[in-house]
């Protein structure tokens, strides 16, 4: 965790946000990120989605289920997800949601549930034309049947 | 909504997942993208996520609050959160998580709410070690002193 507080506080220095993540195996960091909205226009710029696809470029995985999660910073949803989908469940975080919020980081850089939840009841669904095909039934069909 | 189903209809024949997606302004398609994860070691690789990043590339902004998103899935959390960073909230989904999980799509590549709640409850805080810089606080001391 230190090495991810360390990054963080290096990427406020260099005009970052205070972000710092690493991935662990058996005690030795394999993987770094920071975030990077401050260099380029690209909203999965987090450090713990950055650290996550640079190990999954090296290693050729998408399971990454033996891995630690060390970031400075309480992972978004976004990330969170990201994990879950990785396999990567062992994740340890220093900062909370409500530091950022108390240390005056912009509300729109920091997603509450009821933020996420407000999003999710705002989705809306549209039904599939008759006339089309439907890709999760054409899907089932080549991969299960 | 159809052109982001044919592109989802489309990655299925090429060997992909059944996702794509579409980001519209004025009536007009300004980005696609079809789930990757075929192709390469990238969680991230989702066709929402995709369409975000190629038109924020394009248009050299992180604000989305103009555009509307069609999926031909309903977005998963980390879409949505990357969504919510963007600024992007006029969303529509066709095929549901339900319809995912009926088709006999994989559980693990299927992340329902309590997925979610559970590995957010497992997440574990460590406090910040009083010698070491607080990157939160340095942020604001540059940023709002």
């Amino acid at each position: 965790m230190e090495r991810a507080v360390e990054l963080a506080v290096k990427n406020v220095q260099e005009g970052g946000q205070p972000y710092g993540a690493v991935i662990v195996k058996d005690g030795k960091i394999v993987a770094e990120g920071v975030n990077t909205l401050h260099k380029t226009f690209d909203v999965s710029g987090h450090a713990e989605l950055l650290a996550i696809r640079e190990l999954q470029q090296e290693i050729k995985s998408d399971d990454l289920s033996a891995y630690t999660m060390y970031a400075s910073g309480r992972p978004c949803e976004m990330c969170q997800t990201a994990m879950y989908f990785a396999g990567l469940t062992d994740i340890y975080y220093c900062q909370t949601l409500e530091e950022a919020i108390e240390a005056g980081f912009p509300e729109d850089s920091c997603m509450t549930k009821e933020d996420l939840e407000h999003l999710q009841q705002s989705m809306k669904q549209l039904p599939l034309d008759n006339d089309m095909t439907n890709p999760l039934k054409l899907w089932a069909h080549l991969h299960l049947e």
